[in-house]
């Protein structure tokens, strides 16, 4: 659990970044940031809530009045004495937000920070109503917050990640051969929930050809012997994301029809490059770099096109979240920062293949989360 | 279902409502809106997926390569043969509007319509690559086409309905006192799966007090005998939203902690406003005449104050959409409109009520798909 007083203090973080880089303020909508800051985890519905930072002065959080009981109990409003501005059903809601934000955000080609989920209704709100400002992303300065998680948030992620991980050998126990991949799916979804989750946000279950599509829709195709399946599942688990991937093939108790050669020695190469990927984590290391480790490998086996996704992503209270390890991204990680690390080998229309752990970049190198096999399971199904 | 064509003829109307506005082009992101106009229900991530619809000329689909496999296959790409443009991890995805925008979208001037829960980091990056352009919301084009629903999208809520109703049923029938809010939540949830929903969105369980906060996060208080709750859940099947709620009185089997006269009292006015918003529901009748008529009857009893929250929302991909059942809203209601009824009554720290059902404007007058019991349900627990 992360402590009442931690939200405070990251209020008082923001709020200093804010008026440190010039910014006139911040308006952050339903949302991980928004959780982040106050520990509210409000429902994204149409309705605005909305906590206002202002460069300086007291932050309040604009809440539609049925909403408005849970907000005030939330752990950082009340830890921080954030003052709940309710509205009625029939009020420009909108509106409000000039009279909040402060005078430094109303001055001509005042910069103001939006959170960078909020909704399109509420940014063309803001832009109406304070027109003479110029938005950004408030990731500018939550990223900064954000990716380095405390000793309490990597706890939370270590324990999403070993509930995943008891699914995928649960999963791996159980029966395969003849049921759909969307049976298998909604099964994962249940553990998922059965080891604590509180959502189990995505259940990739691709057999066969489908592994070889990386976001493949579970379907109703029925799982055979001999073929390969990429299980990719997820979910939160006190608000913190789990994201695993592991890569089964199903022999139905049959050795005949066991990994075909070609695909053994494109998982060998598969799984050399995620052991590289990860071993290249530590304070320093650009996240650029985490994906060229596993990239050279792959490209060097022949298969560099049919890797064709970046080799991870950020993660925490969002299942993707700052940093993105991708070319082009030359940001040091440091310790603390939490991330996937997640290579793959498509070949379109044949088969596929994945190996996805959650790493976070320890002091002296990486910290690996999951700890289930990252070899090929073989199994009877 | 949903029969493939139907996403062509409903792309057809989009794209002809554009060109007849002077509309620019369409710009739909991941959400309720492309799945209603190509039945592809992506999950919403930072990598841009977007259906672009100039006003004239071929729409196209933007898609991260990791996604276009999927993107490809959804029913109405293919029925309306809609190219798939993706995007590789290091390209500027938003640059890739401006060219398939069409040249109605780049004049000095031109009004864009996006998406209206399209994340603030896809609306910036939109007007940096289409400076010229004026944004709007595309609201005002797929409110026109949402808000009547087909016979088949009817039929899709009433089977959530339906199924709602039974869960309800369910929950009433069995164990409350001694347990948590939290625990009953989560029975909720399991059971809308069980009964066929794919996402189980909301379960709110408020007992004793916490009756009188609309929008309740379940949580760890014991159900006591002798207290109201409000069951108010939800979710989706094959797409479609079901939103029902209840009010229970829990004896825990002791007549004599049976509802006090004062809840009953309260209750009673609650029945009858729910039941005259439901009978003012015909063609023509303005969307604020519904929350009048509930509104009216509570006012005159004294509650006015209390019931504060507007009577209903439409609901069908969404859980909450077009239109609005609130004052101000002069929208007159046409055949096959789909929303909540749903007054409350609520007195802070004391204890409050609510009763919902979703109404589907018929040609001669209310079509209410939920079938339970809409009295106060005294039971044992």
């Amino acid at each position: 659990m992360i402590a009442s007083e931690r939200y405070a203090e990251r209020l008082d973080r923001a709020q200093a970044l804010t008026a440190e880089r010039g910014i006139g303020a911040l308006l952050i909508g339903v949302g991980a940031d928004l959780r982040y800051i106050t520990g509210y985890a409000a429902m994204p519905l149409e309705r605005l809530t909305m906590l206002v930072v202002p460069a300086a002065g007291a932050p309040t959080l604009v809440a539609p009045r049925l909403e408005a009981m849970a907000a005030v109990g939330a752990p950082g409003v009340r830890a921080a004495g954030i003052e709940v501005v309710p509205w009625d059903e029939t009020d420009d809601a909108h509106a409000l937000l000039r009279g909040l934000a402060g005078p430094g955000a109303t001055k001509a080609g005042a910069r103001i920070l939006v959170s960078d989920r909020l909704w399109a209704m509420h940014v063309l709100g803001i832009q109406r109503v304070l027109p003479e400002a110029r938005l950004g992303l408030a990731t500018e300065i939550l990223r900064v917050l954000r990716m380095v998680k405390d000793p309490d948030e990597v706890q939370l992620l270590r324990l999403a990640a070993h509930a995943a991980d008891r699914v995928v050998g649960q999963i791996a126990a159980g029966r395969l051969v003849g049921r759909t991949e969307a049976e298998v799916s909604r099964e994962v979804k249940d553990r998922l929930i059965a080891e604590g989750h509180e959502h189990a946000e995505f259940a990739i279950v691709a057999a066969g050809p489908n592994s070889a599509s990386p976001h493949h829709d579970a379907t109703d195709r029925e799982i055979r012997a001999g073929e390969p399946i990429v299980l990719d599942i997820g979910g939160s688990l006190v608000g913190y994301g789990s994201d695993t991937t592991r890569t089964l093939w199903v022999t139905g108790g049959d050795p005949a029809v066991g990994p075909t050669d070609e695909f053994r020695a494109m998982f060998d190469v598969l799984q050399d490059a995620q052991a590289l990927a990860t071993a290249a984590v530590r304070p320093g290391a650009s996240c650029e770099s985490i994906d060229r480790a596993a990239r050279d490998r792959i490209t060097a086996a022949g298969y560099g096109p049919q890797f064709l996704h970046r080799v991870g992503h950020g993660i925490g209270l969002e299942a993707h979240e700052e940093p993105y390890l991708v070319a082009g991204n030359a940001e040091p990680l440091v310790a603390g920062v939490a991330f996937s690390v997640e290579p793959g080998i498509y070949l379109e229309g044949r088969f596929g293949a994945r190996i996805e752990d959650i790493v976070v970049c320890g002091p002296d190198g990486p910290d690996v989360l999951n700890q289930s096999d990252r070899g090929l399971w073989i199994v009877d199904g």
